[in-house]
Order: C-alpha cells, then sequence, then structure tokens
C-alpha cells in the first residue's frame, strides 16, 4: 500500500503496517519520540494497522494533538492508580483539556478525597508508569462490554454505553485497567515521565445538575520532569499575574455582587487606564480617517430583528426590556453594527463618501451563565474598539492595509511582538453555504491574503472557517508567558448591507450595494487590558501607567519640597503623587513597589538641599540622585522610546 | 385698615378700599400700569374690595404673576371674539400658560378651524378691546350657575361645574362674555393693546385621549404693540436656532426610527463636540480632586430597590431585563449613584479618604412618553456629567465652594454670562417630612447660602421646595434670547448613606455615615448641547467648533496649495478641512457660511504666489490676505481670550 508523508512523497508499506513500524522503518529516533500518528487526517495509537493506502503524519510532543493524546492516555494512568488505592471507584468520563486531563470520579458513600490525597495518586501513577504496560485497543460488542461492567458494577459506563452501537465500542486496557474508549493513546505508560495532580473539584454527572455530583481530579503530565517544572513555574507566574488578583491590588477595577456578577466598574486607576487606551487608539484612528461616533446602548427589538441579531442572542441572552407603552420592546445592544448601519443610512452616499468609517467605543451586553464569568476576560457588559468601514468591493484591499497597520502600530506601542493571525475563508466543498458572489468572495479571500502578505505578517489559513457573510482574519497574541489570547478581528460581512438595504451612488449613476468590515484591534477593552495586566503583570509601559512616579518624603519636614518637586512633574505633564502618609520611608517603597508605580522619588534633607531627587526605579532599585530637571528629562526619552 | 407694602412701610386704608384705588391713592401714573395685585401672597383682582389688613403687592408687567393675569384675561377675549364670530361655540378651559394663553373650544359639527382663521379673530378681539369693557367678578350660586350653562347649552362648563360647591363658584364677564372663572383678572380689555394668535391644535377634553378631541388655538399679548414685535422676532429667531433643526443642517446628531424615539446618536462632528466638551469638564474636575470612573449601564434589581429609585421609577419606566436564570432581573439604570455607593462601599474608608469625588459621564435611561419627547432637551437617554462627593459634614460649605467654582469656570468658557440660582429649603412648617438631624440640615443650608454669597451668586430661596433627603440648588440660566433653562443641579443627600449604610472611620476611631452631594453642572450632556446650539445660534466658541477652518480652493489647481495650508494648521493642532468640491467658490463659501464654520480660507492664484490665505469670518465677511503664520498667531490668540 502506497503511505503519502506531509511532504508530499509517498512510499510503500506492507497492508497492516502501523504508524510506529514506519516510524521506525525511517528513524529509531524519531520511533522514540513519535506518540500518535494521523492517518487520513484521523488521530490514530501508532500501533493501529494501517489496511490501505492512506495519508500518514507522525505526532510528536509539539503537536496539538499528540499532547491531546498524551493527556487522554494520562488520564487513564491516573484510573488505574485510582482503582489501586480506592477498591470500587467508579469511574465517569476522562478527557484530554486544554493543559491537561481530569477523570470524574464516584468513591461511593463515606470515602471521599482532598488535596492532600493527591501526591499519594501520584506516586501510585509513577509506580504503575515504570511498568511501561501498552494500551491495548480491543473492538467489543455492546453485549460484552455491557457484561463487563456490570460485572464491575460501574453505572456510569454502563450509562454512557446506552448510547453506543455495536460496531463503535472499543475498550483500552493498561495493566490492570481497562476503559470504554474510543481512543486514540499513545504506545504504553512508559512515555509518560513527568505528572503533576493540580486540583480537586466536585463536577455534576453529565454537566446535569440534576445528577450525581462527582470528584474531579485536575493533572497535567509530560514526557519529562523539565517540561513539567517549566510548566509548573509558569503556573507559579500566572497566577501571582492573575489580572483578576492584580485589578484588585492594583485598584483598576472591581465587581459589586449588587451591580451583578460579570459587569466591571472600574475605579479611578482603571478608568485612566481604559481611557489613556481608547484616546490612543481614537488618536490613531483619526489619522487614519475613522469618524467617531455615539449610539445609545438599547435599540428597539424590530432594529436587532432587521439585523438578524435578535435570531442569535434572543433567548439565550438578556430579554427585551418593556415600556409602559403595550407592544413597545427594546433591546441591550449585543453589537453596535445595526446603529452604524442606521448612520450610514441617514444622509445618501455617494461613491466619494466612501470608504465611510464609523468608529465607536460602543458599550454591548451579552448575558453569560454566570459559572462562564472570569474577571475581565468574560464579562456580560463589555465596550469593543468597534468600526465599521463601508466601502466598494474594490476598496477592500486598501481598507486592509488600513486596519494591519493600525493593528500593528498597537500592538507594538503594548510591547506584544508575538501575534500571528488566522485568515478563516469559504469551505471549498460547500460553496452554496454563502451570502455573496463567489467573485466577490474570490475578490474579498485575495485582498485579505495579499493585505497580510504585503505587510508581512505570519498567518495560518483555516478552510470553511469563514462565516456565512464574508472571510474574516483574526489576531492570536502570545503574551509574555507564552500563552494564546484571541484578540482583536477584521470580518467581511456582505449580510448586513442586504439586511438593511444599504447603497451609494457610483461614478455611473447607478445604485450600488456597499461591502461592510466589522473590525476591533483590542476585540474589547476589558479583555485587552485583562490579557495586557497578566502580560505585564501589572508593570505598565510608562506612557500607559496610571500613575507614574511616586514622591516618598523621608518625613513630614520635605512634604513641602515633595510637592513642589510634584507641581513640577505635572506642569511638565507627567503623572505624579506625594504619599503624605506618616510612615518609615522603608514601608513606603514597599508599597510603591506593590502598586507597580514606575519610578520612585525620594526625597530627604540632601536632596531638599541639593534641589535633587533619590531615584528609584520600579523592580530594579537604586538609580542614584539627580537633579529634578535631569530625572524629567530622563522620563520624556524613555516615553520617545515607548 | 393697616396695608403693609413690599417694603415693610404701613398705611391705613378706609375698609372696603380696592387694590387700583390704592394704587390711585399713591400715583395716578402707577395705576395706569398696575395689573394686579398681591394680597396676602394670593393674586387678585385690582377692583375687588380688601375688607380687613393685609400685605399688598402692586403687579405691573414686568411681575411674572401679572403675565399670567393679563393672559388669562386674553383668553377671554379671544373666547368673546369666538361667541361673535361662531355663535354656538362651546367653551372648555382657556389659561395662561409660560408665553401666552389657549382657549379649547368645540365648533359643533361641521365647523372646523385653521390658521388662515385666525386673523379674522384677531381682529375682532382687538375691536372689542377697543370697548375697554371691565371684567367684572361676581359670586354665584351652583344652581344658578347650572342653569346658566344649560341654557347656553355648553356641556364642558356644566362637566366642570359637577366639581365645584357653592361659595367656590365665581363668574367673570366682560362685554356680552360669561365665563365660569376663579379670576383674577385685570381691570379692563383696554389694557390689551397688541395680540397675536400663533397656532391651532388638536388637544382631548380634559387631556384624555378617549375624549372628545378640541380645537386649541394658542396665543399672547401684550400691552404695547413694541412688546409684542420684539416676541415675535424672538419666535422667529427661535424658530431659526431650533437644535433639531440645527442639529441636522450641522450633522452633528440624528435619531432613527429603528433605534427608537428620543434615543439620540451623535454623528460625527456632534461626537466631536460632545466629546471636547467632556473633555474639557474632565479636566476642569481632575484639577479639582476628582475621581473618574466607569460603571456600567444596567443594575440588578436589588441594587435599585436599595436605593429607593425601583419605587421612584419602577412602573413608568424601563421596565426589568429577565434573563435566562430564573429570577435574576436587572434595569438599565435611571442613575449613576447607586453605583457610586458601590465604589465608596468597595474598600473601607478613612476620614482621611474624604472628599472622596466620583465622577462619571454617565449614560442613564429614563422612559418618557412619546408626546414628551423634543430633540436633545427631552430624550429616553442621556448622558449625565455626573459626580458624586462623599464627605462629612463640616466639609459641605467647602465643597459647594469647589462645586460653585467648577460652575463658574464651565459657564464663563461657554459664554453664559447670565445666570442665577435657586436654594431649596426645608418647609419651615413641616420639619417631619425630612430625613436627617435637624441640626445637620442647619449646616448644609447655611453651607449653602454662605457658599453662594461668598462666590456672589445671585440667588431666591424658596423655602419648602427641598427634597425629603436634603436641601439643594439648582442653576437657572438665560440664554441669548433671553429664556431661562434649568440645567445644573447640587444636592445634598442624607438618604443614599443610609440607604446603602455608608461609613467611614473618624478621627475618634469611631464609625460614622459620609453626606452625600450629587452634582451636574451641565445636568446631562444632551441637554446642555441642546440649550448651547439654540444660545449659539450653532456658532460655537471656536474652542469648541468640530471645525475650525475650512479651506476652499478657487480651482483644482490650487487644490494642493490648499492641503499645505491644512497639514501647517492641523501640526499646530488646528481642525481644518479642504472643499475638494467641483463648485464655484461662492458656492463653498455660502456652503461654510451654512455649516457656522468660523473661518473660510480662500485660495486663489495670488495667495499661493504670495503664500498667503484669504481670510473670511463667518458671519463677519472678509478680513483681507495674510500670511498663514499670521492667521494662525491671530487663531492662537482668539483661542487664548475664551
Amino acid at each position: 500500500m502506497n503511505i503519502t508523508f506531509p511532504d508530499g512523497s509517498v512510499r510503500e508499506y506492507e497492508k497492516g503496517s502501523s504508524a510506529i513500524s514506519i516510524a521506525k522503518s525511517i528513524s529509531n529516533g524519531l520511533a522514540k519520540t513519535v506518540l500518535a500518528a494521523k492517518v487520513n487526517e484521523e488521530v490514530w495509537d501508532l500501533t493501529r494497522p494501517i489496511e490501505e493506502d492512506a495519508s500518514l503524519q507522525l505526532l510528536t510532543w509539539e503537536d496539538e494533538d499528540a499532547k491531546k493524546t498524551f493527556w487522554h492516555s494520562s488520564a487513564h494512568l491516573m484510573a488505574e492508580a485510582l482503582e489501586a488505592i480506592y477498591p470500587g471507584v467508579k469511574l465517569g468520563i476522562g478527557p484530554a483539556i486544554d493543559n491537561g486531563f481530569y477523570y470524574d470520579i464516584d468513591l461511593g458513600e463515606g470515602r471521599s478525597l482532598s488535596l492532600e490525597d493527591l501526591p499519594k495518586i501520584e506516586a501510585q501513577m509513577k509506580k504503575l508508569a515504570k511498568n511501561g504496560s501498552k494500551y491495548i485497543r480491543k473492538d467489543v460488542s455492546k453485549a460484552d462490554a455491557i457484561a463487563y461492567f456490570k460485572e464491575k458494577g460501574d453505572e456510569y459506563k454502563l450509562e454512557l454505553l446506552e448510547g453506543l452501537n455495536d460496531g463503535e465500542i472499543t475498550f483500552y486496557t493498561q495493566g490492570n485497567f481497562t476503559d470504554l474508549c474510543r481512543g486514540p493513546h499513545i504506545p504504553g505508560t512508559g512515555q509518560i515521565k513527568a505528572m503533576k495532580l493540580l486540583n480537586v473539584a466536585g463536577a455534576y454527572w453529565r454537566g446535569d445538575e440534576s445528577r450525581k455530583q462527582m470528584t474531579r481530579i485536575y493533572g497535567v503530565s509530560f514526557p519529562n520532569q523539565e517540561e513539567l517544572d517549566h510548566h509548573l513555574a509558569m503556573l507559579e507566574e500566572a497566577k501571582k499575574r492573575d489580572h483578576r488578583k492584580l485589578g484588585a491590588e492594583l485598584e483598576l477595577f472591581m465587581f459589586s455582587e449588587k451591580v451583578g456578577a460579570g459587569l466591571p466598574i472600574w475605579l479611578p486607576k482603571g478608568t485612566d487606564l481604559r481611557e489613556r487606551l481608547s484616546n490612543f487608539l481614537r488618536n490613531e484612528q483619526v489619522k487614519r480617517g475613522y469618524l467617531p461616533v455615539i449610539t445609545p446602548h438599547i435599540g428597539k427589538k424590530e432594529l436587532y430583528v432587521t439585523s438578524g441579531h435578535y435570531a442569535k442572542y434572543g433567548e439565550d441572552s438578556f430579554q427585551p426590556i418593556h415600556t409602559p407603552k403595550e407592544d413597545e420592546e427594546f433591546l441591550l445592544k449585543p453589537m453596535n453594527c445595526p446603529h452604524h448601519c442606521e448612520i450610514y443610512a441617514n444622509v445618501p452616499k455617494s461613491y466619494r463618501d466612501l470608504p465611510y468609517r464609523v468608529a465607536e467605543f460602543g458599550t454591548v451586553y451579552r448575558y453569560e451563565q454566570s459559572g462562564e464569568l472570569h474577571g475581565l476576560t468574560r464579562v456580560r457588559s463589555f465596550t469593543q474598539d468597534d468600526a465599521h468601514i463601508f466601502c466598494t468591493q474594490d476598496q477592500l484591499k486598501d481598507e486592509f492595509l488600513n486596519v494591519l497597520d493600525l493593528t500593528k502600530t498597537i500592538l507594538e506601542k503594548l510591547s506584544f511582538s508575538n501575534y500571528t493571525a488566522q485568515i478563516s475563508l469559504r469551505d471549498p466543498d460547500n460553496p452554496d453555504k454563502y451570502i455573496g458572489s463567489a467573485s466577490n468572495w474570490d475578490k474579498a479571500e485575495r485582498a485579505i491574503i495579499e493585505a497580510t502578505q504585503e505587510v508581512g505578517l505570519k498567518t495560518v489559513t483555516a478552510y470553511g472557517e469563514a462565516a456565512f457573510y464574508g472571510p474574516k482574519l483574526d489576531f492570536m497574541i502570545k503574551d509574555a508567558l507564552g500563552r494564546s489570547w484571541q484578540l482583536g478581528t477584521i470580518q467581511v460581512d456582505y449580510n448586513l448591507p442586504e439586511r438593511f438595504e444599504l447603497e451609494y451612488i457610483g461614478a455611473d449613476n447607478e445604485k450600488h450595494r456597499p461591502v461592510m468590515i466589522h473590525r476591533a484591534p483590542f476585540g474589547s477593552l476589558e479583555r485587552f487590558i485583562g490579557v495586557l495586566i497578566e502580560h505585564t503583570g501589572g508593570k505598565f509601559p510608562l506612557w500607559l501607567a496610571p500613575e507614574q512616579v511616586a514622591i516618598l518624603p523621608i518625613s513630614d519636614k520635605f512634604v513641602a519640597y515633595a510637592d513642589e518637586v510634584r507641581q513640577d512633574l505635572m506642569r511638565k505633564g507627567f503623572r505624579a503623587r506625594v504619599d503624605y502618609r506618616v510612615e518609615k520611608i522603608g514601608r513606603k517603597i514597599r508599597d510603591a513597589e506593590t502598586s507597580k508605580i514606575p519610578y520612585m522619588l525620594i526625597v530627604g534633607e540632601k536632596e531638599m538641599e541639593n534641589k535633587e531627587v533619590a531615584v528609584r526605579k520600579q523592580a530594579v532599585g537604586d538609580l542614584g540622585s539627580q537633579a529634578i530637571s535631569d530625572f524629567m528629562q530622563s522620563l520624556s526619552k524613555e516615553l520617545e522610546s515607548e
């Protein structure tokens, strides 16, 4: 049979060869690092025989699919360990997740499990892993499967079996443990060299609050100890940088139970940061021809019926707002676009008015389940740095270039240097799924691809991921801890101009329909600031820091001089405050450090006499005494270089 | 009997003397200008006999009460004229209003009335007025009154009589016309020298949509023709300055039927204006120690139950917003204060943290009947320039001084030079109506009065007009047409700190309750901008104009030079645009004039050669040619002087 490799090369192998044997035929070294295989785009066990011509990709730890397989196998290993320690334990489901795995278990009446029990389970896993048992796949009939779990007495697996039919049931066995499982798995437990169980939580069976609450054990595992250590250090650092924790410590934002979960309230320093960020973006937008507008936070239900948002957000979101007048209903706006379409339609447009770029920092409201809420990154009210560009088909590429340039400017100003984009295009096999003519789609997709190439943006292309109303581009940003975040979007839209019957008079004096681009470089201010806090650990760039300088008088005697220094700084446009508290200077420094204020100026006898300040840089330390004018000059220089 | 005059002097008069006879005893000139009298604080006919000791104020045209009496008498005169022209006409009610009077009439089947009929009625009124009939008051029994109107066949008056009892029914007669009327009236029709009927509209009997629709005729009248001419010119000018008309012409804001009535949408130029205005205020506030915050536009219903706003706005306003979760309800916020109380309560406060001044440009939503909506001045969503000051009782006066200083700065920057304030205090006869201790009220009232005196603000004091939770001060502003507008407010509040159980730790280490001040110098951005548009007729001060300079190339040949001029201006921070249209220069000038752009720079052959610009000032005209640098210098000077 012919096996086709990712580079397009084709080799002949005996029918029934497995991916691992093929790996060995290439190199023994490869065979050791390979964890799973993609056969005809499906992830398979390495040991599963391939019976006919196929494409083959050997997956190593670097591949997301291999990681998922590795963690899934680790969940089985944990289950094996649990059965050894807690005989009779019943098992729910145990999948791989984004960063590790979990298993939901039922220890039975009278037995429970806490964080203290985890090391014991970990130790058992290590012991079992050293056995190097193979994960063995076996097709099983439904009757046999039921018989097996009946005997074992595991009602959860029996319930799962109810939804399965003969021919689609497989068991996986390693050592003394057998699980109902679709697979795939890594070859053997011996590859799981390092593991850590992280947490214990309650979880309802099948996510249903009316069912049994099981115990969920979270863990993560790696092919070597170094990777685990690195991961745990990263988790530790991420905990320190958690924007919810820093948001409270730096007094940036708060939540109130009475106002409601998921509705951020911006405190003075957070408001300062947010407005500075918006103003920066606003100015960059005005330079690029955007027109700022302000629209209300509600609209008549009919508006969202016209736009189609009511059909999309209706039932699962905030419900319509009634008024004393019968049959009158408003909705909290889930999107700004319908309002912007109405602005476009306000006065007739000609081709000379295009591109027409309407921008708004528009706060929108979308209901999320309370369990889904998370700090600023998953909220019920958020402010999009929204804009809608109405243009002709031929202007699409220039507008994409304009937006890419804007996004690059912004991300660089905020020291996000590591970002890529995903381009989502049509599914070539389903051309009927999409509205708008094929030739317009061709043009739009080409415009996006060419624009990203021209600016040298790294991209991946996802066929079939386009919305039905147009292709799009999403920015993926890596933060300082190497975590990926999806932030801004540029979305082409052939749908809303149609629904709102938007028009312009062309040079040919005929009516034409404009194309619409939705774009938000930050995505939302809330989410972006959440990510920015974690990216910087709260040490914002100098231009953005709500307080740039803390002036710390050594004692009351120097408060007047401290005020003088502050006046000097304020006059030059720097943001400074004096710590007037009657506290030891050590405490004042410590508190300013915790508040991540970029510079501290300590003023005492000597400084006052010499009209100087003793400069201390946050997280760096003493920079010596300077004349206040010298210090301000160096501040200005730093700001210019940012 | 003793008559006490407003200056405190007391004179003796014969029992049964009337105010007019007393006026004559003082001066014949006075007797001619006097229109009504205030006897013991009640407005009376001049001719009504005074039977015992009383205070007396003689009212002339300058007094609001005299104007109202004059217009009420004019309504009777119009009714007399109508009966002469339309025999059998039935009459509803005919009161004085803010600027004139109206009468609701029923002409009967088959008869109607339009604007063209008004001059005829006016002419008849003039003829009757020349007769100089006296308005004669007569007490009537209910039976006699019913008999009179039964015979006359006027079912409206009969219905009004149903609500009246013997002893409180009076008729007024002038010439051939008698009306059921409580009075008072001016002495005779001869004083009504000038009148104008302005409009005809439909109006439901007693404002009830299920009752008969009557014809309402609006008019206004004056003691001389000059005043009428002035008033009509003012009305004409007000029509030109109508902010709804100018708002569309200057492309400042729009409304959309699909978004909803009363929900203003700010277009690019309006957004620029609004943000410039907010930024100006924001900066002035930061200078004065305010802390900007941002809060969501909704809150849980419980929040507004706690604050008491749900009880106040609940039924008549936007109804609660349900979510997919049962028993969860949110409300569009009608006020920002509950959110700000939650911010105050976020972390424990000490006396050192006070005054704590939280400021937000917060958009609130309140339902108004669609018939009540009016441009930007009566809307369903508006943005308060809101702040809440939490302070100690002893800080009240300083905080009032701080707010008065801020308000003065703002009003002067916007060339509102004519403003006064109303101070609303407790009703001394009803001390139990108010929450908070009497001594705190004393202090607060004294603080307000002293603060206004210190800054020399003209005030009137209204006893009994305070809210139950604290005294307040309202700014009344006169615009360029002499019309009064109520804008900003400063309100002391002892209630919300109580309801939210707000506290601070005093210097005595004990818990205390702070006082709260609500204040909004503009009131709302929408209403303020509406008034500002009418005040300035759309000719905003230079610093605020969305576009300061229009550059008008005489032909295509000078577009490049025009762009150069624009670049120069933009670099210096001026807001300029080029009129690129292929239009005659006359048309370009006309359009820039209509757009109220403060300066036009006309550039042609000569200007390009000499690197100059031909300057034209809006509404003034040609200022001659200047070097662009000279023009920019004079612009800067103008901005500084504003």
